[in-house]
């Protein structure tokens, strides 16, 4: 796996930066952003300069296709005029050209399956001349890397607007949790969460469940009067991220005492934990007896929004009580960074077998 | 409220049917078609013949603004065009024209406020004569006058690929649960049901939850090889009624022991005679005393399947558990019929007024 150029020691920029190693681009297309960063190739296995040199920076819209709830030509044609922004945008400012380009990694959340991902790898590859290596995977995958160096080994829990567990063994064998979407049940999610809050609304409204403090909290950041009118605003928009922004306010009241707030994110921590259990249990990440040591690298704003009720927290107290080897590590790099590592390493490993 | 000129005889077809007293359309305008009928006015109080005579009856696509979780103005046209078609067909098969009507009540679901109301009502009234009465009600007071023979009075549950409970006490208060739509948490529909199934398969193949029949029973009846397709055909169309149309799939699973989906169909009936009971309560339609008579109109696919794992009577028999007076009721007319009867009390109560 190992460089045979590598001389073990860390590339100066300069070194890295020119013509000869050109540079990497690592994508992270959310179900509301698309990221893209620029970084200097470094050929050397797995010995990154860390932090990593991120030689340019840009930000977008959507490019997931599933994130409205349809699919057609214009939501695809917005999700690649996206791509294209971004990625001109992060080479221009790490003043490079698609001709110094000598990988591309993109994570996108709803590329469930085979057909999608090779209409969006279709456009990457139609961006770049064709000996640039573009490499199309979950945004799970791209997570997990972002926490691991860019290694696939181990588990990630991503809890934004969506949820999903992802794993893999030692073997590359992987597995997943979760992420079928918010009619599929991904109740950990922001969506899910969300959505939670909103019927808890309705329900104390006509009288089929206790009153509860989200009532006057979300009207309030809503801008709406009563409760009756959250069904216009609900299905005005079925974006799904519309929907997940609602999670501060769940958080405050249940910060605040109120129990039915409480409880929801108590059953989201439930649920999230319990994806990760499901991969760990298939992959065997724990070893026979249970005790065994693996990375659980722990994504999105619902994990990691350092509250007062901190989900993240509650999460990993609850993986832990099941696996007390899991090392749960919030990445220092945001995905897009990821995404990169693993172009490195899939170039890298490329390399070694050529 | 009886008409001055009712001599209390039930008028013959002829009589009815003739220019003077013109006739009445109803119409019931679902989450997946609407249905319009013809039949004559007898402005004879609350003395209906029975059953009504129908003189035509059309059936044609949504008028639901909603259904698809969007409000676009070619989901409006084609809701305006439905209306104009089904009106058109009914008038034609009774040997009427526009000029005969006397009254149009429509019930809409869907319609949760006064703008969509409003605008649903301009549309039929553009279709008429300035001196026809229209009337555009929620689809559930609709249902509810279809198993009292227009009295608003009592309590109606209406399962379909939504749920709502409606009801009104003696004085014409009013009461409404659930209804809010899927996102809002109507877990009793069709619509949940089928989700909470899907969601129960999902969990099966990713190791959150047990084994279950509903995995080969779903995925037969629907063509698909493996539950990672679910996701894909979830989302490729967001109509709810496709969803909801997987409910005969669940209640074959529980017939056959399924656990899962037993539990499924359980926690549903649970969820819909709780929305029943809130209206109830609100409206204290059982008395003080809680034993008090009164109707519970039962409507919708759910309710009536008339299967051994019969959701209406585990329902019935969870309502009647609170309320003994509870009188369940299973119409025998269509909602559309509801409708005409509603015109016509409207039209004979204006009558006595003016």
């Amino acid at each position: 796996m190992r460089n045979p150029h590598s001389n073990g020691n860390v590339p100066k920029l300069e070194e890295a930066d020119d013509a000869t190693d050109g540079v990497i681009l690592g994508l992270d297309g959310g179900a509301t952003s698309t990221v893209c960063v620029c970084v200097p190739f470094f050929p050397y296995g797995d010995r990154f300069p860390e932090p990593i040199p991120i030689l340019g920076r840009a930000v977008a819209g959507c490019t997931n296709r599933n994130s409205v709830g349809v699919s057609t030509l214009s939501t695809e044609t917005a999700a690649k005029d996206s791509l294209e922004q971004v990625i001109s945008e992060a080479l221009s400012q790490s003043g490079s050209d698609k001709s110094h380009v000598r990988g591309v990694c993109l994570g996108v959340s709803g590329v469930n399956h085979p057909s999608d991902q090779g209409m969006v790898e279709h456009w990457i590859r139609d961006m770049f001349p064709s000996h640039v290596k573009v490499y199309v995977q979950n945004d799970a995958i791209v997570a997990l890397a972002s926490g691991t160096m860019g290694k696939l080994h181990g588990c990630v829990l991503i809890a934004g607007t969506g949820c999903i567990a992802y794993g893999f063994d030692e073997d590359g064998r992987e597995a997943r949790a979760s992420g079928a979407g918010p009619i599929l049940g991904d109740w950990g999610s922001g969506y899910g969460i969300s959505a939670q809050a909103l019927t808890a609304v309705i329900r104390a409204h006509d009288g089929r469940g206790p009153e509860t403090m989200l009532t006057s909290t979300i009207l309030k950041a809503l801008g709406l009067s009563s409760p009756d009118e959250l069904i216009g605003w609900t299905y005005a928009d079925p974006s799904w991220a519309r929907i997940a922004a609602l999670v501060p306010q769940v958080v405050s009241c249940a910060e605040a005492g109120d129990e039915i707030s409480d409880k929801i994110l108590v059953d989201a921590a439930d649920d999230l934990a319990l994806s990760v259990k499901a991969v760990v249990q298939r992959l065997g990440l724990c070893g026979k007896d249970g005790t065994g040591s693996f990375p659980v690298v722990m994504v999105g704003g619902v994990l990691n929004a350092n509250r007062k009720w901190d989900i993240g927290k509650e999460v990993s107290k609850r993986i832990n009580k099941h696996f007390p080897g899991a090392q749960t590590i919030i990445p220092k790099v945001e995905p897009a960074v990821g995404a990169a590592w693993l172009a490195i390493n899939f170039l890298t490993v490329k390399t070694d077998v050529s």
